[in-house]
């Protein structure tokens, strides 16, 4: 819980590719994986997001590989919040090999906030005053979930 | 077109697993990619059936592994429809290397008819007459879609 | 640790599909996560076998899809050896939805033991004698890893 | 073939999550089926590559989302090699959709080439001579495969 949250995983056999490392696609997925265990350890559960007819879907995503996981590796992801605003999020991540604390990978992803009929844009502050709340109380680095208001 | 369907792909590099092989699970997946295929080329696209509101999950799968299939490849899937009833279908599927022509893998996959707001089970032939109708024709030796009639 | 392993994890978004349930692939990439689980759980690292030059690939595997799983769900698979001789072995798995304790689904797999240089037979007695005994002292249902010997 | 290759195909039920559009982890595996076409039909196929004791994995990625893509969706990836030099490489995707016309997405990858046994850097000027001549000649917008030399 708080503005970072550590979200660990073993590395899975099927995640890796015949290089013998873990296919670059796979720590997309574990981004979301932590950015999920995020929002729920802090009390803001995507279910329930969804279940208030919100989705937050992915605008955009990117990540940097600094080493290489390998099977039997437990991969340790810390996630922080970067912006959230009523129309946008931003976390931001960094995924290490949990026993050598090495650096595998930096990521970071941007989201909107949609209703889940019309996928069309809604304001989370309206639609989801709790967990946007919950969400902006987290942003880290001094930003302060309003850069879209102006 | 017609009872028997092939669908050829190749084989992609996140596919493979440090084996240097094909992933196993993936092979599931291509029955599906090949199952949809033998749908729309005989004119009951699996789109318009969700449309209609009708879902065809999986109640059963399985697999046996006669050689590898590996980065580079082309498989060939041969699917066939063994069996369709108002509540049931069950495919059938050979998977060759399109190449040297060798068998690479053998599966069957067992289906229900499933509304798709309600998740109940529904009577294909009152709820999709035309596909229904198509796909009955198409079962393969000699089951003629009618053994949970009676 | 023992006869049967419990293993047990979220489902993850990614693993979901547009029906709004676990695609039944994913089921499959379970029954693998929970193998590698029971063998290590139990001192016979798959990591270490294959530092022994040893694969084990699946053979076939099968799987019966009983009830749904949604994101957010925590799944438990009970994985037990129901045979392993020098040349194969076999499990089972039964998946739970952890809250509920309702069955998910069932599933089995086979595998061989090959070399990892030449994917040729190997007799996992010679090759992997501490493992193999290990394995077979945990076979459940009174097979007792000696079905292909004579 | 040439500067820009376009790799078609459609998109399979298993890509897509419960938000009912493809999830953005795909688009990342798209780009590499693309990517590898491109080499193929430029006649420096990625198996020959490794074949010849070179590996070259992704050093980065990044994917920009426009529009859903959805089941049944055929999609229309553009890739161009934006540069080539003995130590990296990057290219640039653009996905559509293939009956609209739409933009989806756009992403790059940057890449290194590693020996496959070591996983050191290597020059591909020297150790795939071919295969580099080939691709350097394919670099779109002015980049000429020299911007590490000096």
């Amino acid at each position: 819980m708080g503005a970072e949250v550590e979200y660990i995983r073993r590395v899975y056999y099927y995640e890796t590719d015949r290089m013998g490392i873990v296919h670059h696609s796979n720590y997309i997925r574990w981004m979301e994986e932590a950015r999920i265990e995020f929002m729920r350890e802090n009390g803001a559960d995507y279910e329930v997001v969804e279940k208030k007819g919100v989705l937050i879907p992915v605008t955009g995503v990117s990540c940097t590989y600094r080493r290489s996981a390998f099977f039997g590796d437990t991969v340790r992801v810390c996630v922080r919040l970067m912006s959230c605003t009523g129309a946008r999020a931003a976390f931001s991540y960094r995924m290490y090999d949990a026993d050598s604390g090495e650096l595998l990978a930096e990521g970071e992803s941007g989201h909107c906030f949609i209703d889940s009929e019309t996928h069309r844009p809604v304001n989370a502050r309206r639609r989801l005053p709790e967990e946007y709340a919950t969400l902006a109380a987290l942003v880290s680095e001094g930003q302060e979930g309003e850069s879209d208001r102006k």
